[in-house]
């Protein structure tokens, strides 16, 4: 099985994606969130690239109450909107049989790219083992780690989250193959696994969070394996994964 | 002074190289040909990116026995050419005081990319220190690494090299800032040192090399700080820089 990492969603072809179960991961903080509001009962969550796309589909729909807003520009929640894109904010009181139109910086559009791949997967460290399960028994003849990247560019924290999966993906597939970037993310994770903070502490949107106040963000994003949840974008709905 | 390396050129924006001093790599193998020629007498490099334009300046210059043609398509020499893209080509007595119209798969294409930056030098393993050294006396406003990747993919050689140079940046540059790749390509060197050849065993690009043959190529092209000599980009033409 071949095994393919992405430092940045927008370097993927089209066509490199066909036939491949893909994981699409954004540790800080969209994917993270997806997660937990998939685990905390939230019956969708619908990802659109622009606030006003987000707005529209809000209007559409039609159903206060049942329907959310959620998403960040800058790192800050969306006037006007319920949710920020802080996990912490997807509480089951929150978000339990409720769809959350969300509209984030770079995940969103990362996961809205990924929809040439057979099944598209949302991954992060807080559930990189289930993540790795689902995706190696997926049947696809390949497995891409799709990460988001910050502003274009690669992400230290998502490559430390594909290594993650990666590393698990190593003791349960057959046969498998690497490219270099899956190599050194499998390398960089199990070097930095016990503290994956300290090995974020000089990278840029890290600090950018840090620097911000996210720091209870910042703990919840980085504690692996803590979920076996994943989430599933099919149809242009992420919903849970059987 | 701000450090940014790109996996893979075209993964660049132009005005992000605006006021930049850039080093570009591609370790296997041609801008370790490029600076081995230029270290032998070459008296300028001119990279194209198709075959056809290389056959076209050539016929242009009209000056056999002072052109030759040099360059590689999967690897090997093109038909009719003078030159492959083996660094043990570039000999004094097959370059000195010539002129070679070079083109490569991805080597010549990243360093036409880099067109946009305030000036751009050509580095590798073989070079590094010296790379390092001319970029951080250039008087520009950041330095930006930018590796050719492998057939538009992150590729570990580069990196490597990358990390070499940066590290040297690190000793010499006071107020340096990096980042998250540049700080992984440092540490990713500094882990490999000793054993270069050893840590792109598994890698793609490095075991096709391998597999193909050119084992003393590969060799030649790892081995670090051979030579001060500095190739220089500039007006289209490869030379050496003062």
């Amino acid at each position: 099985m071949q095994i393919n990492t992405y430092a940045v969603y927008d370097g993927v072809a089209e066509r490199e994606l066909d036939g491949a179960a893909v994981i699409v991961i954004d540790v800080l903080r969209a994917t993270s969130t997806i997660i937990t509001a998939i685990e905390n009962g939230c019956r969708a969550v619908i990802p659109v690239s622009e606030v006003e796309e987000a707005v529209g589909r809000y209007r559409e729909m039609n159903d206060p109450g049942k329907v959310l807003l959620g998403g960040e520009r800058n790192m800050l929640r969306i006037d006007g909107f319920h949710l920020s894109n802080s996990p912490l904010d997807y509480t089951r009181e929150a978000v339990f049989d409720k769809t959350v139109i969300m509209t984030t910086t770079n995940g969103t559009a990362a996961i809205r790219k990924a929809y040439y791949a057979d099944i598209v997967l949302i991954g992060a460290l807080r559930n990189a083992s289930a993540a790795a399960s689902a995706a190696a028994n997926a049947g696809c003849g390949s497995i891409t780690l799709l990460c988001a990247g910050t502003r274009g560019r690669y992400s230290t924290d998502d490559i430390i989250a594909a290594g993650a999966i990666i590393n698990r993906l190593a003791e349960i597939v057959p046969d498998i193959r690497y490219d270099d970037l899956s190599y050194e993310a499998a390398n960089i994770y199990r070097q930095c696994r016990n503290n994956i903070a300290g090995r974020l502490e000089p990278t840029l949107h890290y600090s950018a969070l840090k620097n911000a106040g996210f720091t209870d963000d910042l703990r919840f994003c980085l504690d692996t394996d803590r979920t076996d949840v994943v989430p599933y974008y099919h149809n242009a709905v992420i919903t849970r994964y059987k």
